[in-house]
């Protein structure tokens, strides 16, 4: 099942996507994709509805963040060993943790400011996993069992503000519209193994990161147990797990986004997302 | 005025301090404490309610966090320069931004968990700003108009995790419990200077901290106004100001906290916090 929000920002409704590939509606079922409506229950019994009994959405309409309610935004730093030599860093020993702003988090398709005093803001596809329910001390084994679902991110970043100012990462990560998620909540049933999904991202048509997430270096089970060991995960919380080589600051002379590139990218069977960047004047 | 949660945690409800001290309920006059509750007319509103007319609450109510609704919790690193020394680091030129899991959020004196498999879980007491309206590209001179007040936060840290564990210090510092906020909000009214005020931490009794905000590097309006450079600050957003000297990472030799630990902290104005830090089995 493809879950979506859809609506204008901060309006958006529930929905599904049917097997044409349209909208339906999901208000009459849930207030929301978020919190409890990510439990396997409520979930089962969505994919129980006839799509065809749901109403339509016009075409065209804008999609949100295929999650709401999102109370952490994780991420995994240097998660894929060839990401990590590409930025003069080592395969961490354990998971490297750090968070983006839930206000950093935006629809797949909208545009994203460059910040002002921005010079080296920088993409990275990521697949994201979608917490379901609350998962504190759970084993690797039992991990999935705490996961609602997946969808794309992308982990927008901007390598001065993150690497050259001072400190930790989060400056860099936590930009509005630096988080693009969407644009579909895949549920985990759809996604069997999660180690073993196409992800590319292209700039103005130009094919940058070309990867697959068979390539990470810890898994997504392993890093819902791991995190669970620090902190409690919440149903809505996205953890997004580490990007594959091909990202701006990798290249030899670096490339970056300015105003009006196009960011495209994709996982297979979890959509594509598709942003233009544009100055934050 | 001082704004508090009362009741239940996940259940609490809006309250004030009367000028006796005792809580007094404001159910009937708003939902929470939290975000658009925290715009200025609707504190001024909030202000101009007799006290005597509003519900005594029962003696011993528990105490929520001060603030709900946060979306983000921003943490300033060793902003204190005799703290940064004894952390073994440099003054940094500009903000060190770090952040914590909301789901760290606490009451004032709840009990604190220590992880499992913690063995350098330490106290810092911090000065904790919070955001009243949305703040972007702010000046710093305008910066405290977008401020709704202030409050006490124990930024709970595990130095193992946050230090040993590869890279960015998010998982020492996001454990469950490890954010106790309040005991009140004290409304930007009442504290006309932020960086003239006594901050004091025991352990067992024993006197730990002792400072002020005088010694902060980088102040209140400049870290708002520096904050909203990079991001959005929305109503119910916690940014807590980096702690004095006399954490236990800085005791040679180092001096954590064992379950059964009693800690109490107070900033002048604030109030004061007590936690019994406790095994989490």
């Amino acid at each position: 099942m493809k879950l979506v929000r859809h609506g204008l920002a901060g309006r958006e409704k529930p929905g599904l996507i049917d097997a044409q590939g349209r909208i339906r509606d999901l208000s009459a079922h849930l207030a929301d994709i978020a919190g409890a409506a990510l439990a396997p229950a409520v979930l089962a019994d969505l994919a129980a509805l006839d799509p065809a009994t749901l109403p339509l959405v016009a075409e065209g309409t804008r999609l949100g963040p295929c999650v709401s309610g999102t109370g952490k935004f994780v991420c995994i730093g240097l998660n894929f060993s060839d990401h990590a030599a590409e930025s003069g860093m080592a395969v961490p020993p354990e998971p490297v943790v750090f968070m983006k702003a839930t206000s950093a988090i935006s629809g797949p398709h909208d545009d994203v400011p460059i910040p002002r005093g921005a010079s080296k803001t920088d993409w990275e596809v990521e697949l994201a996993i979608i917490i379901g329910r609350t998962a504190k001390y759970v084993s690797e084994a039992d991990a999935l069992d705490y996961v609602a679902g997946y969808c794309i991110c992308n982990d927008v970043s901007e390598r001065e503000f993150q690497l050259e100012r001072a400190g930790q990462w989060t400056k860099g990560k936590s930009c509005d519209g630096f988080g693009p998620i969407g644009p579909w909540l895949v549920t985990r049933d759809e996604i069997p193994d999660p180690q073993n999904l196409a992800m590319w991202l292209t700039v103005n048509g130009e094919t940058l990161q070309n990867g697959s997430t068979r390539t990470m270096v810890f898994g997504a089970a392993y890093l819902v147990s791991y995190l669970s060991q620090f902190m409690s995960l919440h149903p809505g919380d996205i953890i997004s797990t580490g990007t594959p080589p091909g990202v701006g600051l990798g290249f030899k002379p670096p490339r970056y986004l300015k105003a009006g590139d196009v960011v495209e990218l994709g996982i297979e069977g979890l959509g594509t997302q598709r942003q233009i960047f544009v100055s934050d004047i």
